[in-house]
């Protein structure tokens, strides 16, 4: 059993057989996050891993399903830390799991720098609007917008966490390629592999995954493209296993992302 | 008729209905600078373009067909100017595009600063090698290694060349991606659009081309990726289209790039 607090539901990660709470009107996770806890590395036995600007806890729980190392979760916002808590605790991951009601630029305080083997974060992607533009929804205006936690304070903070040669992986917009690669390098996280998403073949990327290495040497490569849509308008065949896994993928409910 | 020296041969710009003078030992154009050629933004009836590191004028020879603008073309090495310089006039030509024989770093003084709308280049792309591991054929090292030509010459260059507003276009390898987009944003060219050429699906990207123009804002997009050979190892619809033209794609040669 699990508490559902006001419009939540419990939603299905179908690939991983994992369950998680959702709320259209607080936070509902994206398929970015999906891809980004499918494309970042990640140790298979043990290790730290950490995941800044949580939500609801998607990365966190999707790479549990690929890891034995332990994870944090780092949420700012009361109300989806505690979304992120009863999932867990839901899927019986309170062993592998932690997650931390707080500030990502708190964090190399409070562990300690050079902690940890991989960072992961799907941070706020749009700048801070002026006053009244922005979204009206608290809750959704934290999660998307850079209010409390611009591109350079996830990345600054990433480089603090990580131990050297440790990596860490991003998701954000090909508007934003420029500054990402320029920050990384500038925290010393040198990008490595890069990997440009489709909404289709012959569209502009909508999103770009990249993964650094901390004090890693410059060589940057440039993963293969990954199409979310055939011409049929169905997923990819890649899509649907990353969605689904490998088996139900052909059956699975082929809702959309919004 | 043409003059031949050596082992030159008389090749075949297709999609232009250009002939194009080239050789083993001394230069052979590339398939990228082919892709430079159609990928750069040109002014259609009048403006003033320029081309750096020219080789054998491949560049201004493709791109003189799709513009009624001045063409120069700078090439510092003798040999290759000459074979450019016979090309124009085989093709009857020389009123559209001059060469000038000479090092591309002279040129904002013998120009001017901001004379230009268009700068297409590909440079040389692999760092200076210690000496005696450096291609022995001073020609072929010349046109490939950093010797005469650094990346960041190539874009200090362009920039000063460039009027305000104007495009500069150049083709790169994914490893010094992070690279170029630093020093064109470190010069004012500020990357507008970025593409990637894989050679086929499912494999890493072995070429890049990025267009930026002068002082512009910052919007970066990502066009859908290029893929060079289908799955039945012939070219791509649009590689073929690029190569041969639109009419003679479907039976004409398909000899590979080397």
């Amino acid at each position: 059993m699990v508490e559902l607090k006001d419009d939540e539901r419990l939603d299905y990660l179908l690939a991983e057989n994992l369950r998680i709470i959702q709320s259209p009107s607080v936070f509902s996770f994206s398929l970015d996050a999906v891809l980004l806890a499918r494309f970042a590395y990640l140790p298979i036995q043990r290790g730290d891993i950490i995941d800044l600007c949580s939500g609801n806890g998607v990365i966190p729980l999707i790479i549990s399903k690929r890891t034995k190392a332990s994870i944090k979760g780092i949420e700012i916002q009361e109300r989806l830390y505690d979304m992120a808590l009863r999932s867990i605790e839901y899927n019986q991951l309170d062993g592998q799991i932690q997650m931390i009601h707080g500030d990502i630029k708190h964090m190399p305080e409070k562990f300690g720098q050079a902690k940890f083997d991989v960072v992961t974060c799907n941070p706020p992607y749009f700048s801070t609007p002026p006053k009244g533009e922005k979204n009206s929804n608290e809750h959704l205006a934290i999660a998307r917008h850079e209010l409390l936690c611009t591109l350079e304070d996830a990345i600054m903070v990433s480089s603090k966490l990580l131990r050297q040669g440790g990596k860490a992986a991003f998701v954000h917009r090909p508007g934003r390629l420029l500054d990402i690669l320029t920050l990384m390098r500038k925290y010393r996280i040198e990008p490595k592999r890069l990997r440009f998403v489709y909404p289709r073949q012959g569209k502009e990327a909508n999103t770009i995954l990249v993964e650094g290495i901390k004090d890693g040497n410059s060589d940057l490569k440039v993963l293969p493209p990954l199409f979310i849509y055939n011409d049929d308008n169905q997923y990819t065949n890649e899509v649907k296993e990353i969605l689904f896994g490998k088996e139900e993928g052909e059956n699975a409910n082929t809702k959309k992302f919004p």
